[in-house]
């Protein structure tokens, strides 16, 4: 199985500037063309799945913070992210190349995502660690 | 844990063309500057192992195929590769955002990295499948 990270992408859409803020739940906020966030599993394998996230302006809504059962890994391969990490001491702008390990119940929301271009991450879900085991696609 | 998967790679080294090709175990070929191909754990995790691979002019040896006891999962960041999967048609060219998930036992080799530039890539092991577990910093 193969495939191109950046395969399959819409491109924003000059006339429609997408500006409907209508607070889907998970999600709030302006995206180009009206989609939404983009997830795609690549590969489930033993012990791990690697997936593929498309923003286009989507963040996390105030107050909600994912909080996982699992380590996560995700790598911004292009684009640009505001991450912001309960107990970090300010939200990080996150730029091609760079990557963050999160420690499963290590409390994360992404406060901003570029509206105007697709922002691409490579998110790698670990096992889930202790006794309440629950995966799902909303992982970051 | 942070980081950049840029971050603290040799550049080429002009005045040194390194075209020893002495055969070290595992890896053969040209490497500029001498070096041997980098290998580094970015996340440990339940589960699964991420793993930066910066190739400069590496090849797997005439006739080695990497047969492993896990799924891998590889992105190739940048630069660009050949790889050779057994009872696949022909080698296949790697280029940026290109991605591959190699099931356990899939034999596969690196027929070619440009020696000019260093690869990047980003490197997913799984849990090991069936019964003789071994995990090695090997794998590709």
């Amino acid at each position: 199985m193969m495939g191109n990270l950046f395969a399959g992408i819409p491109q924003p859409d000059p006339l429609s500037p997408g500006l409907s803020d209508a607070g889907t739940p998970g999600w709030a906020g302006p995206s180009l063309g009206g989609g939404d966030e983009m997830f795609d599993t690549l590969a489930a394998m033993a012990g791990a799945r690697v997936e593929r996230i498309v923003s286009t302006g989507q963040r996390s809504p105030p107050g909600f913070w994912y909080d996982q059962d699992w380590d996560e890994f995700v790598l911004l391969v292009s684009g640009a992210a505001v991450l912001d990490i309960a107990g970090h001491d300010s939200p990080r702008l996150l730029q091609p190349g760079d990557w963050v390990h999160l420690p499963a119940h290590t409390r994360h929301r992404v406060l901003w995502t570029p509206a105007d271009r697709p922002t691409v991450w490579l998110a790698v879900h670990g096992a889930p660690v202790g006794a309440e085991a629950v995966r799902g696609e909303a992982g970051r």
